[in-house]
């Protein structure tokens, strides 16, 4: 668990108006600034800010050359070097990405022009698929204290948790991780699988394309543009993934009986 | 169930590599503009947008006249009239509410500058939050077609459904529903209850203040900065809630037994 991740709070708990102490995860805001100018504010669970600031810059197309954490700590800040920074890239990039258009098969091209159809000849086995979602939750920490957080991780093809990160926003558990990878030298993610504990969105299978990654797994169910744009990428998709389940949605070779 | 909020892909579903068609919520761009300047892009569900852009405006401080659709409809744009647009007043707004400092607190004063703290001696017994999951769930079409949906319900102190929205995006079915009831003359919302079918965030919190909800109920767990923001805001917040259980955080003389 990480520090400052929980929070106790006073509760009533009916029924029986009991008075007791129940812990939250915690959720404030920080400011990412590229290069000392203020590009993004997240609201986040704070722990692994650094990690989430490059995964952020990353998935936005940036090649960040590191980032930290100012000496006031409670300034709720992120500082990324980015040598070859151009504002003017970032705010395309920001705009098509979310905007594009406006309509979902710009969105779609965007992402296209950011990052490379993925090239993985990966192909895994069922069981170890429907496996991923009971490993993420055993190491949940976080979340088994307050119910209140999305997680992200990333498994080898054996199914071996290599990293894993939590945040009240889902997009940034999956930042962490990528940010993780990033600065350890992991990208692209060809030989990899992401699992995630929620549903899934757009912005979440376009962050997994940015990364490179061949097969995204997800508890939850996905979203109409999460699977054209999994479509698009050549990423294999799986929703609704449990011990007994699981939906493969997009490139379903990579999944073997 | 809205025209568009649902679409039919395809799907191979394990065990037994069975090929199936599946229904997954609809997730697209939204542009929405304010006497015809971008001013945001949301990833929403169809259905209902005029009343998405107005309560987005709405609890961004601005007093729309009225939204509508552009005549052509692939845009994915809703134009909105607001008599007395400042986009200054409007920048610091977004800034404010999400940044603002950057800190907790700076976000809280943010809020309380934006919304009084709510005014109102409404009071409901236990049961009638403890039933209002269940009350909220069995109206949600969309969610049970595809399990990708959020939900937004707003309820009358006998615990009736006045109006319920559904979104991939959780701050969108809170949208949607804050501008249905701007639209109808509505507000502040000082006489009934919202219930939200996942987790509390700050931001929506931050949308109940402004709309002067007294009494907000959630399926899920709140964050630390959603406690806080309803504690100075007066607001009674209310997690985990089931039939047999109601966790209260802030302001229980609401709640009697």
């Amino acid at each position: 668990m990480q520090p400052h991740s929980t929070r106790r709070v006073d509760v009533v708990r009916f029924p029986g108006t009991r008075q007791d102490v129940d812990a939250v995860a915690v959720e404030e805001p920080l400011d990412i600034r590229v290069n000392g100018v203020a590009v993004a504010v997240t609201m986040r669970t704070p722990g692994h800010d650094e990690e989430l600031a490059l995964g952020f810059c990353v998935t936005e197309g940036l090649h960040p050359g590191g980032a930290r954490v100012p000496p006031d700590f409670a300034a709720n800040a992120v500082d990324v070097d980015v040598p070859d920074f151009d504002p003017a890239v970032l705010k395309r990039n920001f705009y098509t990405t979310s905007s594009c258009g406006v309509c979902g098969k710009g969105a779609l091209e965007a992402v296209a022009v950011a990052a490379e159809p993925v090239d993985s000849a990966l192909r895994v086995r069922t069981w170890l698929v429907a496996d991923l979602p009971a490993r993420l939750r055993a190491e949940q920490a976080t979340f088994a204290a307050t119910g209140g957080l999305h997680a992200t991780g990333l498994f080898t093809t054996e199914g071996e948790l290599v990293c894993l990160r939590e945040d009240v926003g889902r997009h940034n558990a999956m930042d962490k991780v990528i940010g993780w990878a990033y600065a350890d030298d992991r990208l692209p993610l060809s030989d990899s699988l992401l699992c995630v504990s929620g549903r899934l969105s757009f912005e979440l299978v376009q962050k997994a394309a940015v990364a490179g990654c061949p097969i995204v797994v997800a508890v939850g169910a996905p979203s109409s543009l999460a699977v054209e744009l999994a479509e698009a990428q050549r990423i294999t998709l799986c929703g609704f993934t449990s011990a007994d389940r699981v939906n493969v949605y997009t490139e379903a070779w990579r999944i073997e009986r």
